[in-house]
């Protein structure tokens, strides 16, 4: 439907609510990310667009971008995710080449360590496991706003291929420490699995060929 | 409930299916599989039995032993996979130690080629995602058949976790490639991969701390 929506009162597609084409506020930021939601998960990442999201909330694209800027910051609120990976990405990447491997290690196990990210992980790796629509938005998310980002950095061939095998190695180890829960591997430090796994994603990142 | 069965004719807890102490036959083994599947799941693999697998199933414990011989066979059997891991490992741990991760990538990027071997993969990789009876399974499974058995073989500090690693890497290529599909890596050669994933499995299996 692309035509305008000249009814104040009809209910949002995507929520069932009813709604008007409101000015703003506490309702219409709940009400574009229920829309949010299920236009990511009906569409995925690639197809959702900002202004059909809009269109099935009842507002206009202006007002979406207003409250949440770009598409990858409006999925990241509807993940409800604390963080921006392009800021995360940019302090990993810079710095000394020797050690990125190790910074990247280091940082993706810290992150599971949160129960509140982890949790949110848990439930994207779930979902995407059982759920083909989400894994192609996990699969829409990270091949544009993580692995594309990384690889335009990296000094190696196959740049992209490169940057989806460190992604291989972290989800493995995610699935591994806690959704199949093997020990000792699931309560090793830290440092210690930094010291064994940060040479993998240094080599996959900086190695030729 | 211990004690014998005296009834011919109850109904199998696991199943619902009408059963009796029967002699043998293609049902007798439909019967001990469909237990089987049902103790696994419920109990998980270190708990499950095969006396309460005979019991659910209404026959002796002779009987499962007979068809399905230990309790990783009858565990194979109830998952239909066409492959024993023991004898597998085996052959990928003999040989020269300076291709071991070769090997082993080489291996699971094959077997994952097989359309009916990678339904059951990911049946059991979807089922551990989403449910923790399922994880428990494949937990206990991984650990007792393949990660403890290759550890034996290992001589590096702290082999178990060192076989874990080399899961985690596996798991999480598997789930790369064909859960969440990203490309290229999803349709990278196999020879490619085994390239570039070798020196990673070859590391965790070989080098000191």
């Amino acid at each position: 439907m692309n035509a305008p929506n000249p009814d104040q009162s009809v209910r949002s597609p995507a929520t069932g609510r009813k709604l008007g084409r409101r000015p703003g506020g506490e309702d219409t930021r709940g009400v574009v990310l229920d829309a949010a939601r299920a236009e990511f998960a009906a569409r995925g990442y690639e197809k959702a667009s900002i202004r059909g999201i809009a269109r099935a909330a009842g507002v206009d694209s202006a007002l979406v971008h207003h409250y949440f800027g770009t598409k990858d910051q409006l999925f990241r609120a509807a993940l409800d995710f604390p963080l921006d990976p392009r800021v995360v990405l940019e302090q990993i990447l810079t710095g000394d080449r020797e050690h990125v491997g190790e910074r990247i290690a280091r940082f993706a196990l810290t992150l599971w360590q949160d129960p509140n990210i982890r949790d949110r992980l848990m439930a994207t790796v779930r979902g995407a496991a059982t759920n083909d629509q989400v894994a192609e938005l996990l699969r829409g998310f990270m091949t544009k706003e993580l692995i594309s980002v990384a690889a335009e950095r990296l000094d190696v061939p196959d740049p992209v291929l490169r940057a989806e095998l460190v992604m291989s190695q972290l989800v493995g180890l995610a699935m591994a420490r806690h959704v199949i829960g093997v020990q000792p591997l699931a309560s090793t430090g830290i440092e210690e699995l930094v010291a064994l796994v940060g040479p993998t994603l240094q080599r996959y990142l900086t190695s030729p060929a």
